[in-house]
Formats: structure tokens, sequence, C-alpha cells
């Protein structure tokens, strides 16, 4: 007889193989089954091997408002907004966090924020020389807002250069999927940026990857870089999450269709593009989907609209929900999302998805 | 008929080398009186003549302090505090401040203070793409103080190749005096240290180097970099102010002597040794004062005690004191200053000079 612990995790990749990664709550459901049938316990540690786990990679910064005379302290970050939402629908999910903080107390601060939101914070590298990236938001005599920013030295830039790769190999390994956006390579040193993409490619046969275009000119040297980049990262994407505007201003297309067809080309299975208010549309295997979004009577701030989508579409993807579904799930927590001040909402707002 | 303007520069110049630039105040009056003889009317051109002008090189950060839940915006640089001293000692000379700013609301606020103590901003550069650098004080359980710094992109470190240099040049030589500290050199990369040491040389034969010694080891990449470039300044300087601590921890110099004997034989004709609260020892042509500072009984906070000290030290100098009278002054400043929290004391706390 095999031993258990053999029989689960082949009884697992097999489910893996059989849903295509799609439903991972509707497998867990199976195997729960499954052992009831064979006799075994739903072990603590079946769950172990059950857990859903996704590692998202990037930089949370230390944001500094003014409110009044004083500076009032909170966290910003693209890839830990989606991390936020991903661990407030997936609770039995195992989210973890990758990215590099320092010693200082804003760090201590930030690990304490993720781990109040139930965010796995174990792979957080903590640098004995850097800091947090850091930014301010300022809002001018005309009610426009301005973001400065402390970021050209921080902890989540090199962390990969301090980090032991053959360990963090093996960790990422360990992962279901990785979701990473175009600011995580953006804010990476170029051999570290290659370091990252060698580690994908590594972790690639057995993990899935989700790509979140987010570009930001000021964070690259050139397009040409950029698009380099890009490039490298959408060969080994599973989902490719995209916002049109960046893709117009990264790559000039003029219409969804040429970048789609670029995207598509690199490889990517499953491309979402994100309009804003308007409908999103998905392109897997030659199907279209279009999905329109409820109307927002009242938006208050849009921060945080297409990390909280991406959150919302993937929650749903991987708890058994086709593309439509997803993006209907994106939809609704992004227009909750922007009926409230700041990247995350309070719990309480949370809408059922 | 010598043109007026031409009069009054031959007889200031005339005056300065006379005085040796010890009393540029005592200077101002025997050239009223003699214009008072001469019947020229004391005008505003002449008191723009006659103005004692002093340029401080550095640094000044945003500082970030914690007050409970809220962070509290302050400023910090050892050259910027020693600039607000002189401002408010010397309130008819012209105390201008040389340093890097962004356009940000951070550096309207820096500049708005430093404008509010009388200091000259006119020739601060101001960044497009840069911000001004920024540190946290954040107190442990334990009482203690600890800093942490995003100073590695500021635009104090780069304003210097920003600027053009040959009207930097022309501006600087207007200057009776330049006062510049270890950190406003350890900030600058190599080049633009060069650029400095060049322009330095230049204005030197019309103008007094004041060089204040605050090494921060963590500031330099070796300490042959930081010694080469002490050296650099140190031949250029008529004026060090030297912490002895500093010295040690730079040179490793066991005596007083020892680092004198250097500081001497790089031409440093007038050499002041600060102690803390212990004497200071002024060295000039071989001849050697020591001055004791009154006790103070509460000391509340040693931040900015030398750059205060520095600062009525040069007051004093500057306005006909001896070297004797001088280090009284910086001892009377720096014990006050001591006695209060922060770099800056309240105006209404400065004593009389």
């Amino acid at each position: 007889m095999l031993p258990r612990k053999k029989v689960e995790v082949t009884l697992f990749k097999t489910m893996w193989s059989i849903t295509d990664g799609g439903c991972v709550a509707a497998l867990q459901c199976h195997m729960q089954r499954l052992y009831a049938i064979v006799g075994v316990r739903f072990s603590r540690r079946l769950q172990n091997v059950m857990t859903l786990r996704i590692a998202l990679i990037g930089e949370c910064m230390v944001e500094l408002s003014r409110q009044g005379d004083a500076l009032v302290q909170g966290m910003g970050g693209d890839t830990l907004n989606t991390a936020v939402y991903l661990s407030r629908m997936l609770p039995d999910a195992d989210i973890a966090y990758l990215t590099g903080l320092g010693l200082d107390p804003f760090s201590e601060e930030l690990l304490a924020r993720w781990n109040a939101e139930g965010i796995n914070t174990q792979y957080v590298h903590r640098s004995a020389t850097k800091l947090p990236g850091l930014y301010s938001i300022s809002t001018d005599p005309n009610g426009e807002r301005h973001f400065h920013y402390w970021r050209n030295d921080s902890a989540a830039k090199f962390w990969l250069n301090e980090t032991d790769t053959e360990a963090l190999k093996a960790s990422l390994a360990g992962f279901y999927l990785v979701y990473l956006s175009g600011i995580s390579l953006a804010i990476l040193p170029r051999e570290a940026r290659q370091t990252l993409f060698s580690l994908l490619s590594v972790i690639k046969p057995h993990c899935r990857v989700v790509f979140d275009n987010n570009f930001r000119p000021a964070l690259w040297d050139s397009f040409e870089e950029a698009q380099a980049a890009y490039r490298e990262v959408l060969a080994l994407t599973d989902i490719a999450m995209l916002t049109f505007d960046d893709e117009q201003a990264l790559w000039g297309d003029e219409t969804v269709e040429a970048s789609l067809l670029r995207t598509q080309s690199l490889g990517v299975s499953e491309v979402v593009y994100k309009h804003g208010a308007k409908p999103c549309e998905v392109f897997t295997h030659q199907k279209r989907t279009e999905v329109s979004a409820e109307k927002v009577v009242q938006v208050v701030d849009t921060t945080a609209a297409g990390d909280s989508f991406s959150a919302g579409y993937l929650a749903k993807r991987l708890t058994g929900g086709g593309v439509e579904a997803a993006a209907q799930a994106g939809h609704k927590l992004a227009g909750q999302v922007i009926q409230h001040h700041g990247a995350i909402i309070p719990l309480s707002a949370m809408p059922t998805i």
C-alpha cells in the first residue's frame, strides 16, 4: 500500500489536472468525499496539502497622507491590495506576500497590518540595511492629488539580491499560483528581474502565473526595457489582467485586438481587459466574453479599483467560477472599493461574491 | 574721480585685508564713518556691498517623528541648524543655504521654514525629478532613539550635477565665507564632490572656508574615500570645527595633538576642537586657548549641540570677537540648545551673545 501522503499528493495532482486548476474549492470538496469513502480522516495534514496557496510578489510602501498638520501613516501597493482582497475572499487559502522589508518600526507596522489581514508573511525578506519604500499623498488647492515617492533604495527593490534563490525556488514551487504586476517587475534591478524570470520558468510546469500589466513609465529606464520585460513575463503567464490604457501607453496599441494578438501569441490562454466603468472583456480559446459592471452612483476614490477587480476575478476563478462569473465578481468588488476612500475598504463593506 | 561703486568696493576690499576678515561688523562701522566723512549717503546700494554674506552648503531633510499615532513633520540637517542659528545671531547678515530641493509640498514647507528664519533661499536648486531626503525618529521601548533615512536619492545629493557650475562659481564668489561639513561632502557623488572642491579652490582667494568634520561612516563607501575628501577640503579650509570623537572615528587619532598636526599641516590656520561638555580647545598660530563651558544642570536633548556651537563661535568671530570670546559664545548657545527638545530652540530661548 502506498504511504498516505503519497496517496494524497497523487490524488491532488490528478484532480488538479482534471479541473485544469480552475476550481480548487470544488476539488477540495471532492477530495473530502473521497477520503470519507476510503476512511481517511480529513486531517490537519491533509488540510495542509489541500490548502490553496497563492504567492503575490511585489512592493508595499509606507503611505503618508496629510490630515491637518499631522501626517497619517498608511500603506499602499498594487499587489498588496490584491493580496488583502484575496485573503478576505478566500479565508481558507494561504495568501503569501513575497517582498522585502527592513528591521525598522515602519516595516514592523506593515508586517503587523498584513498579518492582521491574514496574509502569510513568512517569506518576507527582512533586510538589515534597507527600509520600505515610502510615498506621500498631498492634495493641491484645486483638490488634485499628488504622489511623491521615496522608493529608489527600498528593501523590496533589493530583496531578490539578498535572497538565497535555491531556497526561494523551493518555496515558490509549493504555491499553486504566483501573482505579480508590471510594478513588481519595474522596481527590480535588471539582474534581479532576470533571476525572477528564471525562477518562474523553473516552477512554471506546476504553477500558474497571473500577471497584471500595471505600467508605470516613471519606474522604467526606457520603453524598450519595459517591453522586453513584459514579453518575458507574458511568455510565462496563464492569466493576464490588462488595463487597456496601460497597453496603449506601453505598446502604442490602437485597438484591443492588437494587444490581444500580441498577448495570445506570447502564449497567454486567458486575457482579461479591464476598462474601468465600461464592460470588461475576457478572451479564452478564441471565445470573447463581455461583462458589464453595475452602475456605481457615487464614485468616491478609484484607488485600487484595478487591484480589487483582479482579486475578485481570481477569487471566483479559483473557487470554480467561469470567466463570466469571475468578471462579475471583479466588477462587484471594484464597484464597492471605489465607493470608499483609500485602497482598502472596511471589512464590513466587503461584498459577498 | 572714480565711480562710487568702485570706491566702495576698493575700500571694502582694503578694509577686509586690514582686518583679516576677523571683524566685518567693525568694518561696516568704519565704512559708515568713512562715508559720512566723505559725504556719501549710506545708501541701500552700499548696504548691499557691506552686507556680511555667508553661504552654507549641505542638506536639510524632512523629519518625521511619532507623536501618538500621528507623524509630525519637522526638519533636520547639520548645516541647516548652523544656518538658522547664524541667521538669528546675525540678523543683518545674508545667510544663504545652498542645497537641492524638489517641487513637492515637502520642499515648499522646508523653504517656507528657512525663509521664516531669515535664510536666503535664492540659491536653492529646485529639481524637477528629485525630492528632499527624509528621516524618521522613533523611540524604542527602552527610550532609545532610532533614526531611519530615505536620503540616497535626494535632491541635495544631485543638485550640483543639475546646476550650471559657472553660474554657481559667480554666485559663490560673492560670499565672504562658505561653510560646509563632512555630511555636505558625504552625500555627494564623487564627481559632484570634485566639482565642489574645484569651485572652492577658485573662489578661495576671496573667500573664507569653514569646515565642520561631522563624520558619518554610514554615508561613505570607505574610510579611504572619506579621508581623501577630508584632506582635500581641509587644504582649502581656514577654520576647522572638529569634534575629536569624529577625528578618532575617521583617522584613528589617539590624541588631539595627532589630529592637530595633520590639520595644521594641511594649512588650516584656526582649529577648534569641540569636546562636548568638556572645555573646547582652539589652536591658532601656535597658540592654544582652552575655554570651559558653563555647567548645564539639566541636559534634555543634545541634538544640534555641535551645530549650534559652530554658529555661536562663528557669529562672534565675524563680529570682531577673538577666539576665546567666540568659544564662549559657542558654549553659551550650545548650552542653551541642549536644554530644549529638538535641533532648533524657540526664538525666545536664544541667549544674548
